[in-house]
């Protein structure tokens, strides 16, 4: 990693941050992040700076940076880009050792305003400071309760890093993560990426010891060359699962008016990132599943599926994508099936998938995983629950008590599943899961579930997805000379 | 539609039922699907048929259907296999018109099971009596309160048909639904369809008043060239969404042996649905999506589509999905941005997609979008509002109240959504709108959310899918001679 990167400790885990736009006009980024800042429960210390105030939220204002008696490690800029250069000299003559510059109007304007954006660049390197930014929607660090962003929210700490070049596909791929049980180490929406790239937080995430896995949004890229060597020596480390925005002639176009992105072919793109290996995902949605999908859990050692299934139909479909994906649904011994076969009724069909045939019986799951996970026949097992909505009846008629039942199933699963998983780290197979345990809460809804140590799926397809990726993954290490 | 399938109107709205294997103990079908009618709230008549028992959850129970003093409109079986012929041959004595038969056991097992099925069949023909299965999940009518069905829950009525092949695909085929806002007419879960077929019950469908969109999920299809001529006919008169199982060679062998399912090439049955105007999906959640995306709004009439967007990320992935699906995201004129720009910041790039650069105010959206509607210049508009997960501070600081912020944002967007929907059905103008406004579900969640007229999107790259899948269905229409 090169020397300047450590710089962005400062952005992350600031002792101090100066707040440049600091405000309490309700409908300004100036509030809404500054608020946030003080709402996500920072305990440095924060100076609010706007000349036009005596205080900001009950903390004392100050004119310019320069004006602010202690140091200052991080400053936030939320000021129109006419007002952030002069900002910049400020921050620059006060030894501010990193900027999160979220003010739009740069590069992606064209004209003067890149050329603005260029020489506040230069001036900050010149002076060794980092800039984050502009035209970001800021940084988050849950471990040090640091959420100096625009949204209104706040992840909690886990082990999954951020780095987008747009603010709304990072609060969706954030949202998916969120949803599955998991949480945030750090968080970067990089806007224009004037000085910092994608590939330079790609450097410092993979030296990052509170992240296990970053994940990437990216619509441009400068200097393709040094893109996919810093990416290519990241995903030695740990796993990038990134999506392309930008993939077609539309979408280039649009890019290009976000964040001034350089335009990338999508095919070419796509075969640079396997070489580099990137997971590259096709939606926000895969993305954030397949991420989450590589926490806690050992990579598969081959391409050898074993599927088993509460239900007949999920079983075909997971048959189909492991098959698009590459996988191979074995055909599994004799032996394996007549051992399987001891725990299922008379009209039980052997075969893998291994179909359940609808039981009821939860207890059978167990032996049958335990057969299986001991055969050495596979690779990876992919366990399918089948559950059903909850819609109450619409009528109470008599009968027996169904919220009733479904609190038991729900629970009866969600034991089974913590079980399942331990004895699948024991045996150093990996478990892809499928159930429904909980409310979920939807990108735009409000989170109450407990977190996770592995992913659960909602959808099949989903499950498969994260196995052909990590198998896809696996076989990158080896070929790389690293042991998965 | 054939003669004998009118015999249906009894297995979804039958005025008695029979139920041949009704008991008490839990852990069997013969309770859970018995006693889902019951807590679904129907108000037919209910005669279990039990020889072991007097009464059955408090109503009287019969040694056989023959018993029954009334007549039996419907008879549903969950007895042992072995127990059915006989069962069917007292309800063919006892004038009994449509059976659902739930016990499996049957072709799924080939050789002498196989030919008990066959001799149901015969018999049943020979009476004029329907049957629905067996092997499946039973069928539910919620407009009749009838939850004749293994599952335990109880949608609401709403416009969407559901036909499959599998019992648990349906469940979570529904699941989406429900999520999405939307109800069920009729739900039958198919099975071994040993002798009503997926396409007789598309026959039935469409001629159904309370159905708008059919949904379906097809392993096998016995009778090709009659699967898809019934099939034809009713996209004629209806959307037909269908998920296909059984692409590959492993999910065709899983098929087999789940409903003994006739194999059918991946590809020869995808360009066949494409020419009988069936809408394929890829995943679950696609059909279910795509399939309540067509209720309440007008088909696009061309492929011209215009995004507005609160984000400049999430709008870059929505060109390159509308550019996949070959839509046109096209180039507005000059004119039309320029009026759409008295809206918008002087940083606002003009283009297609509108961004709308993180903007605060909402109330710009509505006239943005009506000079798109009225530009002439698109088919259709793809709106994407912008927001975050919500997840509360993990330290409550000073500063603004959060939950207020999040709960008037909601309602601001909600109201405008339903002012936009109203607008873009007055103009004709199919409206796209993705955004996340209440607590999800999730399939194995409770559902609150009230319901809706129209599908809103919580993913963009879901909204596009949907307006692809439309497009191609408007043209099908178009090129059949029939006016979207």
């Amino acid at each position: 990693m090169e020397e300047r990167l450590r710089k962005l400790d400062h952005v992350f885990n600031p002792r101090s941050i100066a707040f440049v736009g600091a405000t309490q006009g309700a409908a300004k980024w100036g509030f809404i992040v500054y608020n946030n800042i003080i709402v996500g429960g920072y305990d440095g210390k924060l100076y609010p700076v706007n000349p036009g105030r005596q205080e900001v939220l009950g903390l004392k204002a100050y004119p310019t940076v320069r004006d602010i008696p202690g140091e200052v490690d991080l400053a936030v800029l939320t000021v129109p880009a006419r007002a952030v250069p002069s900002a910049i000299d400020d921050c620059i003559a006060r030894g501010v050792k990193a900027a999160v510059i979220i003010s739009a109007g740069f590069k992606e304007l064209g004209g003067a305003a890149a050329v603005a954006e260029a020489e506040i660049v230069s001036k900050a390197e010149a002076a060794g400071m980092v800039i984050v930014g502009p035209n970001g929607q800021g940084v988050c660090c849950p471990g040090g309760k640091l959420y100096s962003w625009m949204p209104l929210f706040y992840p909690p700490p886990g082990n999954l890093a951020f780095i987008c070049q747009s603010g709304n596909i990072l609060n969706m791929l954030i949202g998916h993560v969120l949803n599955a049980g998991f949480g945030v180490s750090k968080a970067v929406s990089s806007g224009n990426e004037a000085l910092l790239k994608t590939e330079d937080y790609y450097s410092y995430l993979a030296e990052d010891p509170d992240t296990d896995v970053i994940v990437s949004y990216i619509e441009g890229v400068d200097d393709g060359r040094r893109f996919f060597e810093l990416a290519r020596q990241a995903t030695r480390a740990k796993p990038i699962v990134a999506l392309k925005g930008g993939r077609t002639e539309s979408g280039v176009s649009a890019a290009s008016s976000h964040t001034g992105a350089m335009a990338v072919s999508g095919r070419l793109f796509e075969s640079a990132c396997r070489q580099a290996g990137i997971t590259l995902a096709k939606t926000i949605n895969e993305a954030g599943t397949v991420a989450a999908s590589f926490v806690n859990r050992p990579l598969p050692r081959g391409r050898r599926v074993g599927i088993l299934t509460g239900g007949g139909g999920l079983g075909v479909i997971a048959a189909d994508v492991c098959s698009e994906h590459g996988l191979e649904v074995v055909e599994l011994s004799d032996a394996t099936l007549r051992e399987i076969g001891r725990y299922l009724p008379d009209w039980w069909v052997p075969g893998n998938p291994v179909d359940m045939v609808a039981g009821l019986d939860l207890s059978i799951i167990k032996p049958i995983l335990e057969i299986l996970m001991e055969s050495g026949e596979v690779d990876a097992i992919l366990l399918i629950f089948v559950e059903a909505p909850r819609i109450g009846a619409s009528t109470e008629g008599e009968g027996a008590n169904i919220a009733k039942i479904w609190d038991m199933v729900t629970q009866q699963v969600a034991t089974h599943i913590q079980e399942l998983y331990e004895r699948s780290l024991e045996l150093e197979m990996p478990l892809y899961v499928t159930a429904n345990l909980e409310r979920k809460s939807g990108i735009g809804g409000t989170l109450n579930a407990a977190p996770r140590t592995m992913m659960i799926y909602e959808s099949v397809e989903d499950a498969c997805d994260a196995l052909g990726h990590m198998v896809r993954y696996s076989e990158y290490l080896k070929a790389s000379g690293i042991r998965p």
